[in-house]
């Protein structure tokens, strides 16, 4: 007889041979490094938010007694240690609610006795999971979205993500029509639908969803009697005009329109403070018996109350909460603008994004026909060949192919730099080809793009950071 | 339409409702204080080790640069603060790595790459039930059991534990028979054993599992070929002989007896170290799937980069672990001695117990009958008129009522005082009580009982803390 695993550690529900992980494996193994590895891959997959941290570590050193590890704070050593309850401290929740006000600009009010801990946005999303729905019970998600989702919110719970499609031709938007027929398609199936997730501002769009699809959304699960949980994890990233509209605003300018029971905020400080090692998830719901039992479920993913301990004390500092919260974005807004005009300058378009750590980069027009399999070679190409690590659509479940989500906040100055000029040429290469494969067949471009890397040393050595490389092939698209 | 949450969500399996918990509740809406609250309730139902704390706050003055919140380490806040690979920190999978070897005498070796991160022992045994079992699978236990397990292993997996009944006439031993009967039985049942969950040292037990009796599980489980997941968090709380045997140590002397990939060891810091705060678990399997998987799923509880980076640096001072660990032991074992001779004044005995933070005490024969009525009704006295909360054997699943696990190591030595004059007055009024209710019948005595408070208070003044009262009626017991 032969021993047996169970059936989620033998099945792929972990998705971690996608794409979207697979891109991550290529950077661990030949990291760009300005002096130590100039060839190397540049991580550009990856949503981290590291332009702020001189901020904080200012902030770290002007308030030792934050930390029980320094002489000034050691006296809480133990208390903190042992401390186990799975409220979390009270100091924690209390910060942690007033922040979730103040970058909500102080429209909504956030009861700290309902901030329930989890391991990071992953573990509040399974979390949710785990309470709203049966295994076989689905979940409608707007597309594209993030692919961590699959496994958060399905690998362990046995639950399904429905997608509601929604189309470049209308900036993604997410309209009455798409959650209905995604909604009916499910009923079709026999598949209960127990809610709706929305990601505002959206990974990987970028961008924020406005108040009327807000207000339509929740009217439509309220209609429907479903869930609707809205991951709010970017919303101190939100850089430009139109601001961020929170569901708590939505909901509480007409309480009594909205059943509190079926809405549920998730959140982080993974993205807006740029923590993600520090595991600090959040489930905000207006239902009480989602609370008590998320809380219960705590247990599996509670914060460090090393880190609660620092958390309350950095949060509760409303001097560096109001000069982080602007700052933080007012640099994200700066290196946007850095990236996407880099990428304008040889007629590469993206999505127009007021929010997020990354921008939806459209590359329909450099893919040899409309198919995921093109948009698959064309990312080995960008991968190997341009050493850059972007995200192909596919895994985010994106119902074109072509679009690519790049990041642009988790590097330094001269990395972007680098990354602009290597899409610059790789570009132009790349339109060459194209024409080529036009006219002559795929066999030859295939060869052709085996030799890519020879063909880009040598212009790379033409190029100069202050002349971004112009063509009378490109053109700017939005 | 009514909108509805999961069977999870609505049903009890947290088991929060048990009589461990509500003691718990009992001690958090009155908690003693020594001069604030001094007739509060004494909590002796929390496994805290707080006995070595003065040696870590001692090692945290003297170490600044192992905190990323110090003017000496705060250069590394950003790197830490970002850090997200699910693999943790290689010098903390070391550390940690190696802290286990020294807690088991250098006599194994443990590999840091298959040291997998969870939220404390409670994601630990979670993430080892969702790779081992299917819901509906069962895993043997051993009783008495932690009652966590419960809520551990099987609420949100929807897998079994199933009790392998050890008796007090044999010292709660595991036995091959006893093995045997519970595997027989579930069989009969149709339900697939997946494996046999072992916890060595024992909580509630507070003994060592002998070598022998690690062997024949072993063995036994080889023979099944199903999984035995030993839970070691408390290997470092040995203080008396026979000292402790990993299961690591019976695979290695053996390796070729045994399949390795069915031995999974599950560990923690939160009582080896007294850390419960910074959820730190440990999946140690030899099972490479298992491994890959744990640590997959481990995303949904990573422990804080900042308390990772604290821990390896900590870990990593040999002259403080090799000082702290016979320390910690040596102050455990005074402590047991401490309480269990006071309780042997009044004739209380224990279960002969050389490790943990608790010991296992026979209340047997101060119950009205040999029922869990009858044990239940003890323990609400114990909790409402000796205001000690210590927990009843009945949610740890004891097959004879009368056992309480009362833990020492949570307290200051004047607390442990104060705990054994109360135990000392109510054992000498329940004794007296007892044999009215001989003579009289049972509803005298439950008035009786009532009145407890106000018999107590009286001859609480009689009682000095250095001249415990003794009596004809009571005798010692082991």
């Amino acid at each position: 007889m032969e021993y047996t695993l169970s059936k989620i550690a033998t099945n792929d529900g972990h998705g971690e041979n996608s794409a979207f992980f697979d891109g991550w494996k290529a950077y661990d193994s030949d990291p760009y490094h300005p002096t130590k590895n100039p060839n190397g891959v540049i991580q550009m997959g990856l949503a981290e938010n590291q332009l702020s941290f001189d901020l904080v570590q200012e902030w770290v050193k002007k308030n030792p007694k934050a930390s029980i590890c320094t002489n000034e704070g050691v006296d809480d050593f133990k208390e903190i240690a042992i401390f186990q309850d799975y409220h979390g401290l009270p100091e924690f929740r209390n910060a942690v609610a007033r922040f979730m006000e103040r970058v909500r600009g102080n429209r909504v009010r956030f009861d700290p006795n309902r901030i329930v801990m989890s391991g990071g946005a992953t573990g509040a999303q399974e979390t949710l999971a785990f309470c709203l729905a049966d295994s076989g019970d689905a979940l409608l998600v707007p597309t594209p979205y993030y692919p961590g989702n699959d496994r958060d919110l399905t690998w362990r719970t046995g639950i399904q993500l429905l997608p509601v499609v929604c189309e470049s031709s209308t900036g993604f938007k997410i309209t009455r029509e798409a959650l209905e027929t995604a909604y009916k398609k499910a009923q079709d199936s026999n598949i209960k639908v127990k809610g709706l997730l929305l990601n505002n501002p959206s990974n990987p769009l970028g961008t924020t969803i406005d108040k009327q699809t807000l207000t339509e959304s929740l009217t439509f699960t309220n209609e429907k009697q479903i869930h609707l949980i809205c991951d709010e994890i970017y919303s101190a990233t939100v850089f430009d005009q139109p601001g961020f509209t929170s569901i708590a605003e939505i909901f509480e300018e007409n309480p009594k329109s909205y059943n509190p029971n079926l809405i549920h905020i998730v959140y982080s400080l993974s993205k807006d403070l740029g923590f993600p090692g520090f595991r600090v998830g959040i489930i905000y719901s207006y239902n009480d018996t989602v609370t008590n039992c998320a809380r219960k479920m705590s247990s599996f993913g509670l914060v460090s109350t090393q880190t609660q301990h620092l958390i309350a004390s950095m949060l509760s500092d409303d001097e560096f909460v109001d000069r982080f919260i602007p700052e933080s974005a007012k640099r994200l807004a700066k290196r946007h603008e850095i990236l996407t005009r880099g990428l304008a300058q040889v007629g590469i378009g993206s999505l127009k994004s007021n929010a997020g750590l990354f921008c939806w980069m459209d590359l329909r027009r450099l893919l040899k026909e409309a198919t995921f399999e093109a948009e698959a070679e064309l990312w080995r190409m960008i991968i190997e060949d341009v050493k850059i690590n972007v995200s192909p659509g596919a895994p985010f479940h994106c119902s074109e192919p072509g679009w690519f989500r790049v990041c642009f906040a988790n590097m330094d100055d001269e990395a972007v730099r680098v990354a602009i000029n290597r899409i610059h040429e790789f570009v132009m290469i790349v339109q060459t080809k194209k024409q080529r494969y036009i006219r002559r067949g795929k066999l030859e471009v295939s060869l052709s793009f085996r030799r890519l890397d020879e063909i880009m040393m040598g212009s790379m050595k033409m190029s100069s950071p202050h002349s971004p490389m112009s063509s009378p092939l490109v053109r700017a698209m939005t």
